[in-house]
């Protein structure tokens, strides 16, 4: 159940509210949005007997939740989330935010070189795996916290914000003290322990699609990080599984203005798993724009020949420099700008 | 085994060319490009040996052909194909070629309501089927003739082109004699029978990608029309059957880069049976045309509440104006305008 | 609507209520089961008034139907039906059905040499292609009317029913003329105008279950033919597209006891498209007949490393009797047994 | 590289060759087959070269891998792996193992109730979940502990093998204390940090293909277990996302014969999940075991309806029963028998 509290409802009011719910031996999750603040209620198995709380001061309305989300949901929170992460770079706002980068950090100097064309050409984040989950373990596995070392020199040369993947509670540990957002991939969607954990940690999560998960589990996978107090979650299609054999995976752009119309989540989109073919990224890139997504995110190598992995779907600095003009004359359409 | 011409050979040497390759028991395909014409050879079980054909004069070179398909591909023909319905409209050219109107032709005044608002708006081809492929046998299946009577008159009083579907031999019959585009649904891409009477007609032919179809198999769909001598084929992208449960299918942009990278066949894009879900056509139609698309068909109903058929995802006259507004400033971007 | 005749009604009473029914605008379908008679009611676009019908002499009752198709359902017959070609060979009685044979009618002697082996091993069924559906125009197409009476003089010879595809409304002309069953392929599955078409043919029609359609889709398929006025439909599961790579196309076996559930039609399994993989055929056909399936149809040929379509799926006559002794092994578990 | 010993090799060899790998930087992995004894190679980036191992005693030759997986694949050993539980329970031998038990324990009385029955109807090994992974953070998660705790009593009171899954390192920690068999879920199937934990635990480990899974993803998910030490790994199908939708899942029975032809690892089904329809269940089964299957895991709940999770597809006792005496009756065909 939503709690609406009223447009004037104050602090005080509000904490009553939550108060109240906890002695009911639920938990509230108190969400604020433009006009006024909503107040979800999580951990009961039956539904919540609205009585006991329309009657607490500033309590607007209490309204029933039949989806299976409730903290995700749009009903919670009109307005789109925009998360914030520092010196004018947010996700989900009306800039583009678009997270450049290799898809393995392999050592300081491919980091650097990859890192100093993304931020020329205008990129404010970065992104690149210090933990690689990958189908084989004799493939390279990633650098690990040498990998995130790496990265946060890169935050300290370059400015850019750095995004990058989590595999387990342990290296969940390790990102949240280097990277500004923690990545889920897409085969730990449903990883629910690692959702729980990254629900408890300090930084904003993208949670990546699941190649094939249907929106509802995409939006339930959230719900598992919001349930847990943090409430920063950014979506991220990236293609899903089909018979289809000219890309690596479809990308599923529709997926965009569905989960704009179900969710106050903000979602962006990886072209580059979402096609694994380099000469259709910019194409894709393009049209995601337009679908109305919040951003891409998009693997650049500096020399994409000699990437130790998806070199085939990775842009070069030029791809990726035209790429950027490309979606940022499509942006104004949609009534969003470049950063 | 293509022949490819030199760029100032004389229209003599072509036809030499061409006869030869006939006393070979084969038959010729002269494919005229900007620069130079191509000749593709049918009709051969194994490879072609070019001795015979490299000394004839005006002859480039001979370029052995690995792909499932000859005429289709983009080896044969370099430019993209330009298909000229005459009065200015044209398909795959730089204007972006909307094809709009109802699902079905339900009566003249619905197709009269329909087209009045659908050409005031700017479009200039129009839609709508006469005979509907329908999954039960007890639902609207169409006015036969009688609907393309009224898709004849509708050309007459609005000067639109009028694209429309036949469903076997009979119906291509009526079709080419009404209709300006031969329009082969999803469900018959690989109904052999048909793609060769299609291949004999004298209009231009829109083949729709089956909901399982792989590229190659749309491509070899096509190869099929061509090959019976109608080289005007549109290819259209109208969503593949997946796991995703938010859209009636799933629209897979992807394959305009592709379809664009291997054939010279212009590409559009129906997302409203791509999405199935009116709420979502427009944002899809501007991720089309931003990812190349050379046009959309989009379903519009001057009621759709009121629609026998498809009525959730056919557009209001309103929302096709906005629909083609946005479009209309994604074009430049694309080097492409509306018409 | 069903009319639901009484145990003892009168073979006057079922026409009496027939002739009502037409005299009402719509078509009556009299189904004959083992206790009682069912009577359809096709073309009302509006639910049907029971009124008129359950006061006649012989009526039981009137029931609503809420599912899309009508005449296929169990809810109108109870039995499976059994269809009955003569000479002792039915299909979905207790007698397993066996289909054997090649892809395509390649010669006489193909065919008779292929024939004669799967006689001695037991079959008394005969499949091989006259038309051939080819995903490439350049494909071998079938003998067409030579390879019909081929596939008549092996009757003659074998004493061996005849199974073969027909593509178009031409084709079924010719395949009533020379076959046993009319076979309806995959791809042709929603090609409605044939699916009318073999509604009013003389023969029983084998429909294959489309790559992407849905049980619904099958069942309504079978719809559009019996709602012309051909009850004789065998169904046929033969692999649905998925991502999966191991096999050509996936075996959905467990359309088997969704069928028997909702439907009276038989139900045959095609391991050989079903797999693709010559190596798999025997085991999916073990598993095939133990989930519960009416029949097989295999691809036998005497030389499977020389066929001109389809080598790589087809059991050499060896396997063919090794298949047919396993399956007679298994049969006794569903109280079935081999001819 | 696999070094394939001689047939009459002594431990003394085999050791010797192991010890030759390691100083060369690399990991042996013995793997003694009925005949002679394998030893696979991991940890090299390039290519091994043969020649310091060709030359020393006891070595047959030495054989390059060119499939992604060496350690589960049958060129590394040819007999299927027999994993032996104690008290002569095993899977993947002549006897089909069974496991059944309800989707979660949800209480002492619940599992001890269920667990009665299927040992009396002759099952030797129980599944139930103590940590359930759910789609929504709202549902019933198990009971985790206090679940493993009342597995073990189960145990000890009816001699039952118990299976039951782990969804972290902690409970892997947990489940390998109080199990038999852990179990690595399909959503799990590749959460390497998991899988890698699994390869150290001292439990054998029945591993779920994941719903979007290619069998060679299924491969080398297992390849990551037995990387690290862990030989005893059981494969399970359990059903694959497609568009069908008369099942929950699509149950993939071919990859049986695949996995048995690829890999000696044994593979088992579970037709609960791979169906989720209770009623279709049974004739499954059958056909899991007459394709070759080792073995089946089956929900059984002692009173379905009121099954905390995934009770429409739960048998109740007596429908297990059934299910028991029929793939009883089909075993001897594929030379198998019950327990």
């Amino acid at each position: 159940m939503l709690v609406m509290m009223k447009a004037n409802a104050t602090r005080e009011e509000i904490d009553a509210v939550c108060r109240r719910i906890e002695s009911m031996g639920y938990k509230p999750h108190p969400i604020p949005g433009s006009t006024r603040t909503a107040i979800g209620i999580t951990g009961n198995r039956e539904p919540v007997e609205p009585v006991a709380l329309e009657s607490l001061p500033g309590v607007g309305e209490c309204v029933p939740v039949s989806k299976p989300y409730k903290l995700v949901g749009r009903e919670l929170k009109e307005d789109t989330t925009v998360i914030d992460l520092g010196d004018g770079v947010a996700i989900g706002g009306r800039q583009l935010a678009v997270i450049a980068g290799p898809c393995a950090v392999e050592s300081r100097e491919q980091a650097r070189l990859t890192a100093a064309r993304v931020a020329a050409a205008g990129a404010r984040l970065f992104r690149g795996g210090a933990y690689k989950p990958r189908t084989s373990p004799y493939s390279f596995q990633g650098l690990a916290r040498e990998g995130l070392e790496i990265l946060a020199e890169v935050r300290e040369e370059f400015g850019l914000k750095i995004v990058t993947e989590a595999i387990d509670a342990e290296s969940v540990e390790e990102v949240e003290r280097y990277a500004d957002v923690i990545q889920i991939g897409a085969r730990n969607m449903q990883n629910f322990s690692l959702l729980k954990r990254a629900g408890r940690a300090r930084r904003p999560v993208l949670l990546k699609r699941g190649n094939a998960a249907t929106l509802d589990e995409l939006l339930m996978a959230a719900e598992y990080i919001l349930s847990e107090g943090n409430y920063r979650v950014i979506l991220c299609e990236r293609g899903i599984r089909t018979f289809a054999d000219h890309t690596r995976n479809t990308l599923d752009l529709s997926v965009v203005p569905a989960v704009q119309q179900l969710s106050h989540l903000p979602i962006i989109v990886d072209p580059s798993h979402g096609t694994g073919r380099r000469e259709k990224v910019i194409a894709m890139s393009r049209a995601a724009v337009a679908a109305g997504a919040d951003g891409l995110i998009v693997e650049v190598h500096h020399h994409p020949e000699q990437a130790l992995s998806d070199g085939n779907q990775s842009l070069d600095p030029a791809e990726f420099e035209q790429l950027l003009r490309e979606i940022g004359q499509i942006a104004p359409v949609l009534g969003r700008s470049m950063a």
